[in-house]
């Protein structure tokens, strides 16, 4: 168990590798380097173990690479649970693995329940292990929760971040197309939706804040509109932001910038596809495909140049 | 795959089993009756594999009792998800003896995420496996879904729901205490937030109506209050509902009674830890520990007796 504040822990993370660039691991089969995929073979119908174990090995391999680079890694649980109760296990080993390089995990779960059921949810998804079996094996560092529930669906999760110095990062506003269906319904006093959860995750967070004025309690919000950044910002001061989406989700980095502090805090950049499938890019087509890892190396560390320009770090 | 549409094939189990009776199974290690409790053993720590083969051994049992009896089962995977991949192993396998007794399965999982990974939740839960060495199981025939990211984070589910005759149940108003935080928030034209999601759901489901009336998108509605059921069931009149805290989490059967028609149908009740732990109840005290499952029994005829009265069925 981490002694340190969560918040503190990711603040001292972004400073050590001068950036708020995470790196999002969401592994969709066919887009792997042609070695995983000769692997699978081209059965129609594949087996979930050839998968998960070409899945596992290239996701060792992206966490290595960009394990010198940046605080953390946020791992996608939907692209595990895919391979049923392998992948389960593959993403609990990625934990491990990012863990033992000193990378901070997030795990992307975007789970929420009434509360005993949110306390299983909880203790499956945050806490490190409880079991005898299970012994040295550790949780993430924060989870993505969901807030529909209200504080029912997250208190448990806040419970287990207090007593374990771990995290959450509660949806706010998300940075697909409909989001706006429900976060954005105007309430009765003319804001959108999302402002009004805006304020109930500061309240959530309030008395969970490190000593470097940010709470434990974060909130995701999407990269899709400056300006809806700029007005989350300022309703929740101590809020760190888990911003997704920077690369292939539209966001902008001008958009980005508005969610940060003048001394370059105040949140995680999130980038996925545009990094861990970077050797689809056309930059990179010199490179041999037994050379992926150098395509990935070479994208982060681009647009951590690309986020520090912005940012002034 | 079935070949009947999901609301068409709950419509006639209910029918059938002459309940809208389902059994929620949320199964905690400490309620566990007395010889699964000794399997664990008493040590602070106890191994993850005891823990999840005595909970897999009890709910196997839960659902050879109770099939008789109800259309079908819900199973929260929260409770397996605590026990990691050995959990999620024997989630499937419940799954299969369900149907293989023919039950209806309904996997509570509350997924949803932006729409790729969506899909890769909705491929993971609801549909049936698609890997050669999985080959012959199958996914529950419905999953319950959380509503924030608007149809983006449903439509893979509900494309699966279309494509394998299965169904999916969105979130709507949540029975625990909280839920009003944000489900209750007014809504510039008055409303609660909730009423317009029921709207949401509605429009989600308008294609997607069976042969019996019912469309195959259904959506959660807490037993909190019976006037909130009543103004929902108005506003979306062909959307199945489930209705989960029977028994337990404060719902009176005449709140519930209004979500029927005047032909008994429109709604599951769900019943989780009345009847799974009715060896617990003090009216079952004279039963010796391994005459539990005689207890569980009891619990399912007497509330589908209760259910019955209120309903006229």
């Amino acid at each position: 168990m981490a002694d340190v504040h969560f918040a503190d822990r990711l603040i001292a993370a972004i400073e050590a590798k001068k950036t708020p660039l995470i790196v999002g691991l969401d592994p969709v089969l066919e887009n792997l380097p042609p070695m995983y995929l000769n692997r699978v073979g081209q059965a129609q119908s594949p087996a979930c173990a050839d998968c998960i174990d070409a899945i596992l090995e290239f996701s060792l391999q992206i966490i290595r690479t960009v394990a010198p680079h940046v605080p953390a890694i946020k791992i996608n649980i939907a692209y595990f649970e895919r391979y049923y109760w392998e992948g389960i296990e593959a993403y609990t080993s990625l934990i491990q693995e990012a863990a033992s390089l000193g990378l901070l995990v997030i795990g992307d779960v975007k789970r929420a329940d009434i509360g005993h059921t949110a306390a299983q949810y909880a203790q499956a998804n945050l806490s490190d292990p409880d079991f005898a079996d299970l012994e040295g094996l550790i949780g993430p560092d924060a989870v993505t929760v969901n807030p529909y529930f209200g504080i029912d669906g997250v208190a448990p999760f806040l419970d287990i971040a207090k007593r374990q110095n771990k995290g959450l990062f509660v949806l706010l506003r998300t940075s697909n197309p409909s989001a706006g269906e429900v976060q954005e319904i105007p309430v009765a006093d003319g804001r959108p939706l999302f402002m009004y959860v805006a304020a109930l995750i500061d309240s959530w967070g309030k008395d969970f804040v490190g000593n470097r004025g940010f709470s434990g309690a974060g909130a995701v919000v999407g990269a899709t509109s400056g300006e809806a950044i700029a007005q989350i910002r300022a309703a929740m001061p101590r809020t760190l932001f888990l911003i997704p989406g920077f690369g292939t989700q539209g966001g902008s980095l001008q958009d980005c910038a508005r969610a940060f502090n003048a001394d370059g805090l105040g949140a995680v950049i999130s980038a996925s596809r545009s990094i861990i499938f970077a050797h689809r890019d056309k930059q990179f087509e010199h490179l041999k495909p037994d050379q992926w890892t150098q395509a990935v190396e070479q994208a982060v560390i681009q647009s951590k140049a690309q986020i520090a320009q912005v940012l002034n770090l």
